[in-house]
């Protein structure tokens, strides 16, 4: 009763803000929409996707444990991407009310000309900001849809981890025309170390190679210096030309498969995409609010909040559907779209490094995952924590240690050196029988001790959040003092 | 073993085609390639989709009747919007390879001088263009998910019926600031006719009327007359303004619902959508090859060859498995995804009036069924032709005439003096008890009388073929004297 009430409320509110002509306060009404809206429809679809076979059990609950909805984010996925085509008008409003057309081939160049002249009043509708829109959309709508196939059918996993890449071809191709921002920054101290500087040219040399044979292939030109992310007084720049695209690539390949591998407890995968979201919004209105910030960089950010908002009011409501105890699974289908958004947001924002620091404990969970996911030691079926119906907790579940090859025994064994890792050794003979699965779950487990679903997600979910904010604050403190600038403080407004 | 080898050879015909820097060449070998792996993959997809549920029962044959795979169209619908990614760098090569990043903010201006320069000879990059492919992409993508959640979930009448509205948003943004052409041209006739010249006067006011109240409520103008489409001697124009963008609404959604409804006879979904795709083509093609075309109309229509060939690639392989004896059914995914190409095609090339003169035999179909659709007189839960065990040829499926409305009863004997519906008549009382299904399928058989199932789609795709090459003609014969005008011969290159 009083959840209907609060949720015609925020729709009220929600839909008498929509007309406001700010595209900030804009995306926060259709945020509440699509709050309302995926809080309405998933109860009245869990059946129906249970009946088509998206079920799956909870391991982590007492007895009697009933078959619940599986990727039941394809809803909220769903609803943002249609949220998205009804926001195009409003973002662009500006430019569509005064706009007039383009078309007439005879006057084409007239019409260049008033755009030209236009620019100064601002007036020039820009096709190049809808380019990069639409491409952001069509990546997603992709990989929402490759997460829900994969959801159906069970996609085998060497031909699922490369589907992201194609998906995101679209938002490559328009970075490539909108920006060809290929070159990094390398930080100062680099150089000063003794060799840093024929290190450095040494490396270049590489790259240079590689995109002289790459833009023999294709023709194209990879390799543009560029001052949009740098200051004038440039510090030293190594332009990765077409390996920076392939760099943008693995960025769209690992954010959806980070957040898909980090999952398993209760409104984890949805909680850290929410927690997120919220980092990428602090850091978007560092910029946004700061006083003397590029009109680019301004830009850049206000794309990614118009992005970010509406995704964390769909992903709220799902949040409350697969929150502890869990009423539907998300499937990979949430997971990778929630990574994409973050992939694309980073890619189109121009501050895709910047983005990765944010994906910190995905990173970290997925490199102490690798010896599982390449076989270097046995992975179970399922890596996810072990429920203990006595007590109600997770406790860590554990690998066969055995079976592990010489170097995983060895790695292994290191590893607990550092307590990273629990082993489990035979009472009487003392060998080694089970080390604890490789996943910052368990091993969080290993550290705390068992704990309750919930309060496991809440302890991750915080990390994340603090993680997140601290990185904000390094990208803006260390990285000035490592790099010699910083994109903040300089630049014309 | 043959059509393995032939496959190779097509795929690597295709490959050796596509670095050919020629949009029509480029994207037959997309076709190739998307023929290719459509085919390979149906046969290796089939088993999935029974497993989820994606079955059905052919009851057009003779028992043992075993389910085959439904709603397979996904596969090659998938297939061409992962080409038509690809395609993306092919079709604008001859841009990229000689752009420069637009992206530094502080020369932006500078740069649109340049464009505005560049112009000349021709290096601009065309967001617009990008755009325009873009949203179409975007739009079909949306179209096939909406399609495949349809077969998989049963999405109700009424809710799947405007969905392609919703997808096709991003399609009408983009006309609206790339093109806003809302004009239509009235037949000189009709002028002449005796108090003609006031009707349409009366018509232009309400027009006007309706398109103040809607400027007032979104604050944007919709109505712009423009001479894309209409030479300078301008013949009689009604601008339509907003109402024009309720037409092509309303285009998108009848599409792609037709030819679902011209449907249940094996190949006739693909084997319709194959022939439309050559029509179209034909129809290109009279533009591409015709020497005083304009330019706005050549790149329309270069626009149109761009989405059409790739989709037949893809639309060949479906059929030959959806051929009779079907191995394979479409399901809605293919009918909607099909429609949209072609709604696409005929919004974003400024021919939609045209193209629905290539769907005229939908439309009859759609007009002819509607008495069923609406219940005005009963429709059974299947109207596909029924098949005689027999002798294997299908026979008209029959209505119960009983439970028809007395208006309805009126309307199905009236047809009947037309010889547009079959009665069957009680032997003894003659009385009317049945009418035959209102479909064109239901309606040649009783025309031509049984006929196996095969033929029967020939027979249908044959009407199709010879009604769409006509129409081509009719439109530039008929056309220009109706119109005063026709844009195949006028306009400067």
């Amino acid at each position: 009763m009083f959840s209907k009430v609060f949720r015609l409320v925020v729709l009220g509110l929600s839909l008498s803000y929509v007309t406001v002509n700010n595209p900030v306060q804009t995306s926060v009404a259709f945020a509440g929409i699509g709050y309302v809206v995926t809080y309405t429809l998933i109860p009245r679809l869990t059946t129906s996707f249970i009946n088509v076979g998206l079920k799956g059990k909870d391991l982590s609950k007492p007895p009697p444990v009933n078959e619940i909805a599986e990727s039941m984010g394809a809803v909220p996925a769903i609803t943002y991407l249609f949220l998205m085509f009804g926001l195009i008008p409003f973002i662009f409003f500006k430019y569509l009310v005064s706009f007039n057309s383009l078309s007439n081939d005879d006057s084409i160049s007239d019409n260049y000309a008033t755009q030209y002249n236009a620019l100064a009043n601002n007036r020039l509708f820009p096709h190049n900001k809808l380019a990069e829109y639409l491409s952001a959309v069509l990546c997603l709508q992709s990989t929402t849809m490759l997460g829900f196939l994969d959801d159906l059918f069970d996609i085998r996993w060497r031909h699922k981890f490369f589907l992201p890449a194609i998906a995101s071809l679209p938002l490559l191709i328009v970075y490539y025309v909108d920006f060809s921002v290929t070159s990094v920054v390398v930080p100062a101290f680099v150089s000063n170390l003794p060799g840093g500087e024929i290190f450095l040219q040494f490396i270049n040399q590489l790259i240079i190679i590689g995109n002289f044979i790459v833009s023999k292939i294709t023709g194209l030109n990879f390799s543009t210096l560029n001052e949009f992310v740098v200051p004038r007084e440039s510090p030293k720049l190594l332009d990765l030309g077409f390996f920076y695209y392939v760099y943008l690539a693995s960025v769209s390949i690992f954010a959806p498969n980070s957040i898909n591998i980090l999952a398993g407890v209760n409104g984890l995968e949805v909680g850290q995409s929410v927690i997120l979201g919220v980092v990428f919004l602090v850091n978007d209105f560092c910029y946004l609010l700061s006083p003397n910030v590029s009109q680019a960089a301004y830009d850049s950010h206000l794309f990614s909040v118009i992005f970010i908002i509406p995704f964390l009011g769909v992903s709220l409501a799902l949040l409350q559907y697969n929150w502890f105890p869990a009423r539907v699974f998300v499937g990979d289908t949430y997971c990778y779209f929630s990574g994409m958004v973050f992939a694309i947001v980073g890619i189109l924002g121009h501050f895709s490094k910047t983005s990765l620091l944010f994906l910190v404990p995905q990173i970290v969970n997925f490199i102490y995952s690798v010896p599982q996911l390449f076989n270097i030691v046995p992975c179970p079926r399922h890596r996810l924590p072990k429920f203990n119906l006595d007590n109600g907790l997770m406790y860590p579940s554990y690998g066969n240690y055995r079976e592990a090859s010489t170097f995983g025994k060895l790695l292994v064994r290191s590893l607990e050196k550092f307590g990273l890792i629990k082993l489990v050794r035979d009472p009487s003979t003392k060998e080694i029988i089970q080390f604890s699965n490789m996943t910052i779950i368990n091993l969080s487990l290993v550290w705390v001790g068992p704990l309750r679903e919930d309060i496991l997600c809440l302890l991750l979910l915080v990390v994340q959040l603090v993680i997140g904010l601290s990185m904000i604050a390094v990208r803006h403190t260390v990285g000035p003092w490592l790099f010699g600038y910083d994109n903040l403080s300089w630049g014309v407004k």
